[in-house]
């Protein structure tokens, strides 16, 4: 911290685009920028300053990306290049001009990728209440993602006790969470990962009843059929393509697909076909899109349904912690090859 | 009409499948049968024996010609090679042994492709009650086809004043009155179809805002873009394939698309892959498939609904009848390649 006439200023590394992405994203996509901010709100500003101690890595950064796309625009606006990135955090106030936030005070919600930044509040930052559960699951489980799987699962995959689950992608951030509160729900519950570390933990830590690596499977409808011999209720959608298409035909009557996200599409030029829509007819099955920000007025009443569980020990969370902003774009990049282990968030500072 | 002993009987001509189907299916794939009925049910027996009157053809029949397939078989179980195909047809009781039917009642419901059927009646058929609209009208507008297009347009699409619908095989059984139920609710409606005739049709007959020859368009994007310029809240899905691909594109937020039907696929070994499903994220689009039978307890509510227009006038229908059960199969294999305008259906005799 240095001071610049009378305001202490300090320095501010940022993470810039580069340009707008094609393909997968790499290192070189994703630059860093030291920049230097004052670490006090002028008078007579409403805006906040935070120090972000914690970043969210998700897959929906891909989308932001690609160059500006009237498909995606409903989504998600592109990210500017030669501009900080941004997404959600974890963040601490160092000043404000809003009296609706005092210093010291935690949020979460949407900040540039910096060390500090100044923002101005919306819908979509939340402050931090609970303090008694690691404040890192803000990025996660008691964050966005965390909200993502509670409105995807109980409000657009309708369940019912006893049903039959499969959820792909699911040791990642919002999988590890549907997988629990299918179990809570009292139905049968399978997951799909992409190494036998990521199985076992489905398995063994997240009590998933079955789990396998798509990687190793010859025939994934094979792979399906083993595991649900009567057929899938309710496939919560993480991935598309190809496991899309396979799933289709292990549905059952009035099944239900939640679309939450397709992450092997996000860094294909050309999308992969699926081939087997058809069977939406034959078996009567909803598939419905969803953007967890349109459930955001339930936050609250998510936070209610699920520190008990956290307490009891009834729902477990896990992350992958890289430490220290330098590794960040890194960290966001493995995402994309699946080198996370859980929920990957980046931890900046840890106050 | 003959007697043999003591019971008259009658020549019965029959169309039998030759065997499964592969592509689109041919006249050849069809074949004439001669038999004989009694016309007399025996002592005893519960069944009735009604006379064909009025055969419809109608598109999901193709998907009983294919061999049998698990992802079907939750629609409809396949035709048995060398026995009489079946659907939904217009007939006249001849003789009962059922008290619920008896001799000159008219029903609608499934029977075999034959002049006369001895049937169990089930759920799925209906007793005739108004004879003052044409009798026709049961293979298409007041019967399978009427009641597909009021469930699929008021249970599945969630329709809204001031809405904007997209109908694809708009002129067909389903469509044009999918049109004109949209009309009635006050919505923007737009229809796609084959042919000139058709197209004008849609809009001089039906009461389409807007139509188009999906075979003239060069880019089916930007004939949608031209008749939706802010998008699309409700789609009917008819066709499937490259037409629903263009139509996600084409979606608002929130939008829905019922899917009832996907004839442009009912003839391929391979279906066409559907690449822009991510857009049911970006837009949080629902799709939901649906099947008519599941919706029969409601025959007589959309009865109630229907009849009054119809007498009024402000539902008009459009049928393309055959004359003769010898140009049944011709009519039937016309409809995989758009032969018909309107409502296609075989009349076998008239009383």
């Amino acid at each position: 911290m240095t001071t610049s006439g009378d305001v202490a200023t300090a320095n501010n590394k940022q993470v810039i685009l580069r340009d707008y992405v094609t393909g997968f994203p790499k290192e070189s996509d994703l630059i860093f920028n030291d920049t230097t901010v004052d670490l006090m709100i002028p008078e007579g500003s409403k805006s906040v300053l935070v120090k972000n101690l914690y970043l969210s890595c998700d897959p929906y950064m891909r989308i932001r990306m690609g160059k500006p796309d009237p498909a995606t625009a409903a989504l998600a606006q592109p990210y500017k290049p030669g501009e900080p990135i941004y997404g959600f955090a974890v963040s601490k106030v160092i000043d404000s001009g809003n009296p609706d936030y005092s210093k010291g005070d935690l949020l979460w919600g949407v900040v540039g990728w910096e060390e500090y930044s100044v923002i101005n509040p919306t819908v979509s930052h939340f402050k931090i209440q609970h303090t008694d559960v690691p404040l890192s699951y803000y990025t996660g489980l008691l964050g966005m993602p965390g909200m993502t799987a509670y409105a995807g699962f109980y409000e657009i995959c309708s369940p019912k006790k006893g049903e039959t689950v499969f959820v792909s992608a699911a040791s990642g951030a919002v999988g590890q969470l549907v997988g629990q509160f299918a179990k809570i729900m009292g139905c049968y519950v399978v997951g799909s990962a992409g190494s036998k570390e990521k199985v076992d933990l489905l398995k063994n830590k997240f009590g998933f009843d079955e789990a396998f690596n798509y990687k190793e499977e010859q025939d994934l409808n094979a792979a399906l059929k083993r595991c649900f011999p009567e057929g899938i209720d309710i496939y919560f959608e993480n991935v598309g393509g190809k496991m899309l298409d396979e799933v289709l035909l292990n549905m059952k009557l009035h099944g239900r697909i939640a679309v939450c996200g397709m992450i092997s599409q996000y860094n294909l030029e050309d999308q992969e076909g699926v081939h087997n829509l058809a069977t939406v007819i034959y078996k009567r099955i909803r598939i419905q899109g969803f953007v967890v920000s349109d459930f955001f007025d339930k936050y609250y009443n998510f936070m209610d349904f699920v520190l008990p569980y956290i307490r009891e020990g009834k729902i477990t969370y896990v992350e992958d912690v890289v430490e220290g902003f330098e590794n960040g774009p890194s960290a966001l990049i493995g995402l994309f090859h699946g080198k996370n282990v859980g929920k990957q968030l980046i931890a900046v500072a840890r106050e």
